[in-house]
């Protein structure tokens, strides 16, 4: 392979980080979902920034391939070495810098996860909101701009990361951002790096914010007749204002999956679980609104958690849908889409996705951080039916479409990678070929995550 | 003039919305602070998209700079002409265009005010928060990345910009963002954009998140005995996630000249000015827990003002407090600093900046958005002063210098302009080297606001 020049220097000063074994490069060259495997040619431990650096100098040098790795956790086939080339493993660089309390900031490198993080946290009375659900790395996080169940209230990635140290495809190391809260300082590059797949340099080092861990938390689920009634309720509660730190919708056919898996009894129909978090009178003030609300929308059964093991429990089984709706269908594999349109139009997307998925025998419950317009529908097919591999591939197309077509996004959290890539042109227009110079200008060679993100002229 | 084939093309299909009178240059020319006059050689007025996409495909072919223009209230010379050309003066796209207010959304022209935005929304329950003082335009408040005194709850422009519509340097009109609240789709070009000062290209549509109005107001203002004490009380509530829709600082000194101006008796210590957004309750509680604070800390008499007229008066004399520093010295001018340090350095940032001025026989009030960790110094000198003069700029430059030393920016909220581009190599290292990159693959010709931003090899 004419990789293996760069390869081989890079095990001279590496030495054993340099991984060539089948199973470093099986396991790196597998994505979480449907996509077909495509690993890289070495796997790369580096340990330091330095180290990084070195092994972009290489590489550039060599036209090498070079694609980022925290936890492989990326649901669209971001880390799949399509060119070949190296894979820049982060686990190595796990450790929390610096925790700086008084201004509920801290330094991390890339592979540190959250719940790490959080772990690390625990005793400082602060915490890190972003929830992707998997245990992710943070630089994956940021690389993806991910978010999740809190976002409503905390925001994403994009809110959190305050400044990065990048090594670019040419092997330079920069800093983005400072510890000040705010700047006006010229282009955000923080914010172009926020988000970019690994497609413009490597993140070695993130400067993140953190919030206090609230005085009082509680959690409730309430029922409703239809999305559109659990979704206006949603509407009312944000114009109000009420400081809501998650709001899940689960449709039916996931509150059915879910009674399935955890053998509860939760009537079979829309519902929202929520979390509240504020000092003791808000969250009470907070969760008796929005149980007003609820009721004008004729939501039904609202149930309080205010004790830790009960909001665990209602928490444990949203967090445990993904595996209540696998177990829907034995030995089915799954497809998962992410979609974020405007909230005013966030009731008839799920229901016309809904009818759609009727209408073509496709199994697809659906759940979604509904607080900020994003739903998920997990498509199910058994992996030999290539039939229904179809129709689930089809309607997964039609509900992007049906997205974009509500003024929408094509992906609200999980990123392009492989799977959102036919959609870029279509959301972005000529922005997309603004990203392919931005690309061009970073990336002249197009080392960096090749065949990712920008058009195929950039590729 | 070479410009002058661009211009008279122009004139052919603009007519009148052209204009090379003396006044419109000579006001064009001009900036709201210190920097010397450099007028364009033509103002026009365009009135679509269309138009403004016709004069940069003009320009474009000629080379001929464009700078755009809002209301010209930027402190840091960002719209002065430097290389001539033309100046594209937004004042005749001033439509609200869309309000939206299930989605908390609205889609505005450029020139629109944030008081005019504010008037148009006052029916709908809804209000923008992002507030410089200054009634500037939304297109030009997006340029600077602006904030102000609700940055601490609500954000900065960077959080407010949710979709932009752009034309490019080569006149490709181009949109950015859509309206879902969030999303994972590829570069952040809306994030480039603001705060990208008309380097990049020129905003012809914004669309920005809106707030619901809260229930409840009040207002609170409480003496301390040192600026470290009353940072300290912004911090232990920060910390405890007090809901604060604003938190000023204002030093002895401004105290001062805000009572020679309004006849106040205010004690001559830092003070701080709040206020709290919420319910009835929150509200309350939020402002008791903030005097219990306060008082541990030796705040003094701490005064509510739940009263809107009450409110009004402790806004009123905040927003006046510039030209009350101003009436300290008549006659004088003033240049206006705007530092940001993380939060736990800002108190001594704040006292050796004081100590500073002290030593150097500059007269500089200080006053911020300290929840922020932002603050402004107001130097005064006399025009004809010219040792004075000197001594306020290098009292500036140490200011700057100082901020950057303790891990901040060189400017929170004002933007870079003409007077920080100084600062940026050393706040930005390499990747001021990689804002160049993205200047040169977006304006190769360099026709955008030229002489601003970039490397001088990029300018
Ligand atoms: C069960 C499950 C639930 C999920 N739920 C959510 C959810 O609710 N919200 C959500 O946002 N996501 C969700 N995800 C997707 C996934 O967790 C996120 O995309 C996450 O951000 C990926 O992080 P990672 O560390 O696994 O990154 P990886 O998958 O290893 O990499 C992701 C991308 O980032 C690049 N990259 C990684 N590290 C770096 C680095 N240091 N520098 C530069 N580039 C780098 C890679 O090249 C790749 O392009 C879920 C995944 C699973 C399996
Ligand atoms: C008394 C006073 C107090 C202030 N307080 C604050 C404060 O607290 N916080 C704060 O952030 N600022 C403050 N400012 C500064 C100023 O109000 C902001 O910088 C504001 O954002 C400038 O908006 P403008 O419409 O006046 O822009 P302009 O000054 O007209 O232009 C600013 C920059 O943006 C570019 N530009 C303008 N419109 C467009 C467009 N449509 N497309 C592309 N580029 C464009 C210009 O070329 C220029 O580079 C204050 C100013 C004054 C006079």
């Amino acid at each position: 392979m004419h990789n293996q020049a760069a390869i081989d220097e890079l095990i001279t000063t590496l030495g054993q980080r340099v991984s060539q074994s089948k199973s470093d490069l099986e396991l790196h060259g597998r994505s979480e979902t449907h996509f077909p495997d495509a690993p890289p040619e070495a796997v790369i431990y580096p340990e330091s920034t330095e180290e990084v650096a070195q092994i972009l100098r290489t590489c550039h040098a060599h036209r090498c391939p070079v694609v980022g790795w925290g936890t492989g956790t990326s649901l669209e086939g971001h880390a799949l070495a399509l060119k070949g080339g190296v894979t820049v493993d982060f686990s190595r660089m796990n450790k929390v810098l610096d925790i700086r309390a008084d201004d509920m900031d801290v330094r991390v490198q890339p592979g540190v996860t959250r719940e790490a993080l959080n772990h690390e946290l625990r005793a400082t009375g602060l915490f890190f909101p972003v929830d992707p659900g998997a245990n992710a790395s943070l630089g994956g996080m940021a690389s993806t701009r991910a978010s999740g169940t809190t976002s409503v209230r905390y925001g994403t990635m994009r809110d959190h990361v305050l400044a990065l140290e990048v090594v670019t495809a040419s092997g330079q190391i920069m800093r983005t951002g400072s510890r000040a809260r705010k700047t006006s300082a010229g282009y955000d590059l923080t914010g172009l790096f926020v988000g970019s797949e690994g497609t413009l340099g490597l993140i070695t080092e993130l400067t993140l914010r953190l919030h206090g861990q609230p005085e009082a938390i509680s959690a409730a689920i309430c029922g409703f007749d239809t999305v559109e009634a659990a979704v206006g309720t949603t509407m009312d509660a944000i114009q109000m204002g009420l400081a809501m730190a998650r709001i899940e919708l689960l449709d039916e056919a996931s509150v059915r999956a879910v009674n399935a898996y955890a053998g509860s009894n939760i009537p079979v129909k829309p519902h929202l679980l929520l979390e509240f978090h504020g000092s003791d009178t808000m969250v009470r003030e907070t969760s008796e609104l929005f149980g007003e609300l609820a009721e004008a929308r004729g939501g039904s059964g609202f149930d309080w958690a205010s004790k830790p093991e009960d909001r665990s429990a209602l928490w444990a089984m949203r967090h445990n849908a993904f595996y209540a709706i696998l177990g829907l269908m034995p030995g089915a594999t799954s497809m998962v889409t992410d979609v974020c349109v405007p909230i005013s139009r966030l009731a008839e997307t799920i229901e016309e996705t809904q009818r759609d998925f009727a209408a073509h025998d496709v199994t697809g419950p659906i759940l979604g951080h509904v607080g900020d317009g994003n739903f998920h529908a997990i498509l199910l097919m058994h992996p030999d039916d290539s039939a229904a591999r179809a129709r689930a591939h089809d309607a997964a197309h039609r509900l992007v479409e049906r997205a974009l077509d509500k003024g929408g996004t094509a992906t609200g959290e999980h990123g392009i990678g492989m799977g959102k890539l036919r959609y870029m042109e279509r959301e972005h227009g000529h922005g997309w070929a603004v990203m392919g110079q931005i690309k061009q200008a970073l990336d002249p060679l197009g080392i960096m995550n090749p065949g990712k993100m920008v058009p195929p002229s950039n590729l």
